[in-house]
């Protein structure tokens, strides 16, 4: 029932609001003994943050976590939960008070208020800020990590920014990661180029706009997931919803024919495979071997500079208001990372549950 | 980490495999006091049944389920666990012998043998089979009449078969139900017989056809849900990623750019409303007062009469194999009540819960 | 939040009321390619069964589970949930008719009518009665079977009935099964003559006693649990406390200084092991390989033949009510193997989770 | 599966590591738009601190939490998750050093060890520290808080240490608390000073000494907990067997036979009561609106400054150990708290639950 956990054998509990004193995460259940590769983890969170380009907001965030538990006086991993924390700064709370009573559109902000009544801290989104996906992004950088010794990895690209769509991968012998390129991962540098240009028509109109981003993980045993409600998609499906702004989501690429969906089998080098992934990997809910990816759709942020129509709470008028702030005119590009880290963290729980 | 259970202080349990001698459900948190309407659950639970018209299987199946607890004398819900039996029977388990040891394409024959190994009932899909979604639309029934008494509908279409899409219906004020007019729930009569045809054409080919549902929810209070991965999408997506041959969720319809996929917010006989709704009734993972819907996507059925390549899982040899018997060239008419089943446990669920 | 559900990786739901159809269970997650022992489990379910000798009730039940999901044809568990029921019968429902709306004392009655209301089944304790213990007990002999198999024994004596106290075995190296001579499973015949006598003494009364149930589990490996929530006392008691009539639960045989209640280690055979057993092999809620054991107290069950002072719940009028029809004096003898299938649930649940 | 979280819809999720940077804990789920009495929680927090008196270490903790998340600006609640963090200091890491690969017997080290390998942080017990029962006091202050604005209140007084037990209580009417007499609360003044006589002499001769902490609740609601494992009795074990020392938990004061154990009902001011409460108001796992009461056993603490054997766990060779650094001879003074924060924690989710 819990609204910032995810994951069962590992557990990750987030925590912290927009503007409060600080966000972080607790980690359960991850496995003890293993040496923390901060430059990886740094790396890997560097690429959620804001301010580096031209496609995201201005606001700078060190983001640095300081481990309070978990780790040894070695830096090993030693089994207690693993809690970071993430001091929260340059958060400029003045950008924000016009917004009291008056509920953005698009934004939580009406909904969080019929739920936790007026004491809501609704700073910067309080408990509903994308904010909160840095913490995510350790804990699944930590996942990652461990993910990649065993020989599995995960890589998402930008698959989609309005209506630009990036090249499509092959999915039955994909090439990852695709980002090693650069801060906007995708496989036509073309596409990604006209992705930039949709980004910044949008930007330059004071408006916002939505996309996709894709995800492959390859190296999966077969066997892992579960029938029905133990499905690898439901599983993934939590986590994945839980990101901010999320609103669709869809395994492998469907085809409209049994005929031409079905993945023949086929041998090779005496494994079980098939001969094309129409299906992302997965049958009967169970991982068969092949790659796993699915395509993950962002609506576009809802903070746009425009006028837009609302309503006071309190005196139940309608209004008309401007929200202010810089914001990103597309989080698709940062929200990449966040993808793979959600994956990256149920997988680890599967794997450890032996699921 | 159950793998067949749903829901939290109201869970569901299905178990059963398709040849096996029962399947059946049992209803944990049903509220106590609760006349069971036997017409309505009959009625919902023939809208999934097969073998009743000519898009789907002729295979019959009696369906009747039995109530081995939950009810007192007097045929009221009493607090304990509601375990409702349905006994197997016309299942022509020669219809799948020649499948031993060669996995169907599309199906969960390989993956299943992985996880279960040789002791895996694979006779019409074991544990896998659709057919476990009857115990879910009794479950579902049950939880729909405690709902609709509440003032919440749940009603559901078919939006797409193949490439033939139903009518848009209107999302701030929708129309429901959508299936009184026949067992082929569809807005747009013109479509629904071209829906037909393409179901029609898919089976004299020997092939099978997938395609999306559409789901409505009505006079859902304000406030249910949460923020994060409490969020009303991810609990949805788990119930709805569990159902067999579901790819894809999609919530709302979500507009390219933020300037119209905004809502804005009105006024209306006092209350706080949405002029348009892109968000499908869900902001920040939480209900905002308007109608609630997605859309399912289905793949298609995996069952076809074209011959097909697969392996020998005992010899690693390459072979062809063609699927015997009887199969729906397309699950999504049938799929519309299962959906709406899943949706009304999970909603019934948090209502309960108070979430 | 499941009142009837157990276990994580592997679950028991139980459902049924005392006077319903049937009562039963399901299992999920019980590992596939089992072969299934019927005289094990009939012998170990006859154990609890009713109406066998002197100190239980004459009501005869058959208790023949029958199972309605979870094995292949070749009678083999094939992972899908196993679902055992049992049909109800010998009910004698008149024996209670006179309670409606006079509470027993001590018993459910009342707590029952204040949380299900008036539709509660209170024939024979409906959902609360112990004969739910009878699927349990089904569930808990899978589970002993496939623990045995693995070396790890679970057998309980009684410990003390009234005021009689059974011999001390050895904690350090216990003589395991305590049962095998006969239905009345003590370690030192005399006292175990002294308890019958006890119980005899109670019934020629009218009367009822109490006592406590002792359970031992060897080779269980060191590793077994975890700190704080996770320890081993607190599974296994969420579990016994379940059982109905249980009151009190402790582990080990506690001293009361450190000096003496300390067991120090020492190498045996190449391995660390303890001198002394007072911890009741778990420290800091993991397993340390010595041998677990605890004791269960049962409360003298609450049917008893005299009048008694209760009220009726209707006129909110003071009444004497006297308790019909034929009930175990004692319920501690036929609670030893529901002691043991509760603790093999957990025990089994922990190992698949390799926790 | 989280060893460190206790509670579903109100849940506490514990962190840090005895000589890490800091401890601390995350609540979920607490009510949005409480008013934190921070004297209170102060109060409430010193009971448990260490250093304070001649009965408890002369370890001084500052143990102020700070709180990173989960008040607006007005220092409300506002629904986000709360995080309370207290930083380690004065830990004298030398004290332990000569442990290393030397388990104590009595403590976990052993068998933390085999669960986590050679990187589990042994400093001060590492996770299994006692210290983490800090951030659960602060938790359960909270929900202390909130529960007595409903009129329930939670007290528990010293009922024995070693053989000197403390006077008995009022069953059917208590008066509470027992502890607004001082830090050592008990009912009998008399027997307090044997029982600090006990504890003396136990310090004196460089022992330990064990004891029990039996708790009481009023202004519950009948009708709170569930059958079987839902049961009052089976929640509050998993939270009370979860705090460190603790082997053993009894509910209520079970008599010999059903004649006196049986608790009469009666009607006081149109209320339905019992005369009697040796069901430890709570039958069929439920509460029946009598005061509920039950008995913790506390082993005596481990740490006893006398030689003591053990192994060497890299050698595998027998050898003696004294176990430095000052530590309670008695931990069940300060666990008095700390059982009213569990039983708090578990009520406050129950009532939120509806259960």
């Amino acid at each position: 029932m819990s609204d910032f956990s995810i994951g069962e054998k590992f557990k990750v509990t987030l925590f912290g609001q927009s503007h409060g004193p600080a966000i972080g995460c607790v980690m359960e259940g991850f496995p003890a003994g293993q040496k923390i590769n901060w430059d990886f983890i740094t790396a890997f969170m560097a690429r959620r943050a804001p301010g580096q380009n031209a496609w995201s907001t201005p606001r700078k965030e060190a983001d640095q976590p300081e481990v309070l538990s978990g780790l040894n006086a070695d830096g090993l991993t030693c089994g207690a939960p693993l809690t970071a924390v993430i001091r929260n700064s340059n958060t400029r709370s003045g950008d924000y008070n016009v917004l009291k009573g008056i509920p953005r559109p698009g934004h939580a902000d009406y909904t969080a208020r019929v739920k936790y009544g007026d004491a809501w801290d609704g700073r910067g989104g309080g408990q509903f800020s994308a904010r909160l996906t840095a913490p995510l992004c350790f804990a699944g950088a930590l996942a990652k990590l461990y993910l990649e010794d065993k020989g599995i990895r995960i890589a998402a690209h930008i698959a989609r920014i309005g209506n630009v769509e990036d090249a499509r991968p092959d999915t039955v012998n994909p090439t990852l990661p695709f980002y090693e390129n650069g801060a906007f991962p995708v496989i036509s540098p073309e596409q990604g180029e006209a992705m930039k240009r949709e980004i910044e028509a949008a930007r330059s109109q004071g408006d916002s706009v939505g996309g996709a981003v894709e995800c492959f993980i390859t190296g999966l045993p077969a066997g892992l997931g579960g029938p029905y409600f133990g499905g690898l998609e439901g599983k993934l499906s939590q986590a994945l919803f839980g990101i901010p702004a999320v609103k669709g989501l869809h395994f492998g690429d469907t085809q409209t024919y049994g005929s031409e969906n079905n993945d023949a089998y086929c041998i090779q080098n005496g494994a079980v495979r098939t001969l094309t992934n129409h299906c992302g990997g997965i049958l009967g809910g169970i991982t068969n071997g092949m790659p796993v990816y699915f395509t993950v759709d962002f609506k576009p942020t809802p903070s746009i500079a425009m006028p837009q129509r609302s309503v006071h709470l309190k005196t139940m008028q309608e209004t008309e208001l401007t929200v202010q702030g810089r914001h990103d005119p597309c989080v698709v590009p940062r929200a990449v990372s966040v993808v793979e880290a959600a994956a990256a963290i149920i997988l680890l729980d599967l794997i450890l549950q032996g699921a």
